[in-house]
């Protein structure tokens, strides 16, 4: 195992915002023929936004097996890649119909329909293409390994298939069971999927990865049960798109299920026991740790 | 090589069709939870019809170098995945506008637009995890250039920038050399893709396959002038779908831009120059020379 010097979060945070805007940059060079505006399209959803939480997330559990920066930050691009695409065709108009991301218009309101569902194909068909490059990790296994990992995350067992649960939401009075189900193929599985890309770009066996796994299953849903609080007690302006939608909708959510006070407490314990799981890492699992405290924090 | 009976190209077509039909009834099990619909409207889109022109390019060409019969099954599912997907996103009321596809209603009529996009994104991720799945190759290298191969046929260098031009082939006039280079993206990718993944399972080296890339280049286009002929001279009910659509866009064509009797004969052409380019094989592989005449006579 390579030892690295400590990184704060906020740095973490920038250095893997600035990786992955020039990844991006590179990957979506405008070519000069008719596909201007599906590549305008997809830059403009992937450039300069977001978090870049699972990219981050990638990088901090590599760097636990001292994993070379750069196979870490191809196949962070990949799931951002993934995410990026699932944000425009969520927000279409037969889906969400959310006219603002990220404090921008969103890609059907900029361009159009088509221009939005081929822009998300493009990017579907880009992640795959980033990971199964040789590039990304000298191995084969490795790379096949990830493309099956984030293949079964983006799926119908995954974020394809609890976008449908939470379609399906609106119309059917979900218990927080089913819930805690939707929102754990929707967001978890991409988050937790994040973290496993860390882990198998480190070689560890997959018997050895359960404690990462807890950490990625708690602090996946407590991102979701903090997206729940921010959609009702955030500020619009500094999340950069319409909230409250959940409510209007009267969708069940863990918050109109569980209420305010039992719903902030339970994402203060599925963090804390998410930095429980780290348990046998010392302080190179530190940057973990932090980002599951960054979870509940974060304004936007 | 292992030395394999001849087949004829109506027993490969029966036999194959029902392979991936089998193939889509397993992998698109109908789950009992909310997401029942959005495998309902898989199956629909996936099983039961088309010429699965794609997978028995695949088996065809695998055949040349005795690949399992198993292993080139799951190939062509992934990649007739793939081409599904890509209908149900194309029919979109924002893409062609579609009500019928083989002579079915389109998946957004029979559901709605948000399970059809979602239908079109879960086949998506499918053909991914069916390729990167040890069960489709023992060797991780084959499963990972089967990946490689298939994201750019899908992506914007490959089907989905096709798709983007063709739309905006509406709006303007595209020359020959455009319109050759759009349907190469837009058709052709996948189809190269197909006769590709034969010769990545039987591992014949990238060197080697130029003969076999000239013929899928070859087939390719003559399927899209032979597409082109029967919208405008097929018969709805045996096609399935309505015709005529480029015509009444204003949509230039190689038909609009050739006239009918030189598109038959440049097609023509395109398929004796498929032939030659395998003239380095025997009868092993007469399926593919077959193949290729198939495409000029399809009456759907």
């Amino acid at each position: 195992m390579i030892a690295l010097a400590p990184l704060s979060l906020g740095d973490a945070l920038a250095e893997v915002s600035a990786d992955i805007d020039a990844r991006f940059d590179t990957l979506l060079s405008v070519p000069d023929d008719p596909r201007r505006d599906l590549y305008a399209a997809m830059r403009h959803a992937a450039i300069g936004g977001g978090k870049r939480l699972r990219p981050l997330l990638t990088y901090a559990t590599s760097r636990l097996f001292g994993v070379d920066r750069d196979c870490a930050g191809r196949a962070g691009l990949a799931i951002e890649c993934i995410h990026v695409y699932s944000l425009i065709h969520d927000d279409l108009p037969s889906m969400d119909d959310d006219d603002m991301r990220r404090g921008k218009p969103t890609v059907h309101k900029l361009y159009d329909e088509a221009t939005a569902i081929l822009a998300g194909d493009s990017l579907h068909a880009l992640a795959f293409e980033v990971l199964a490059d040789p590039e990304t990790h000298a191995d084969p296994f490795v790379r096949s390994e990830l493309v099956l990992d984030l293949a079964r995350a983006a799926g119908p067992a995954g974020m394809a298939g609890g976008q449908m649960m939470d379609i399906e939401a609106e119309k059917s009075s979900f218990d927080l069971p089913t819930i805690t189900r939707l929102q754990a193929m929707k967001t978890g599985a991409l988050i937790a999927c994040s973290v496993e890309a860390g882990a198998i770009l480190g070689r560890l066996p997959a018997e050895g990865r359960a404690h990462l796994r807890g950490y990625a299953r708690d602090i996946g849903l407590a991102f979701q049960i903090a997206d729940d609080i921010l959609d009702v007690e955030g500020d619009e302006a500094a999340v950069g798109k319409k909230l409250g939608k959940d409510g209007d909708a009267g969708k069940e959510t863990f918050l109109s299920l569980l209420g305010l006070p039992r719903a902030r407490e339970q994402a203060r314990m599925l963090v804390d026991q998410a930095i429980a799981h780290l348990g046998s890492y010392g302080a190179e699992a530190d940057l973990l740790r932090d980002i599951a405290r960054f979870i509940l924090e974060r304004d936007r």
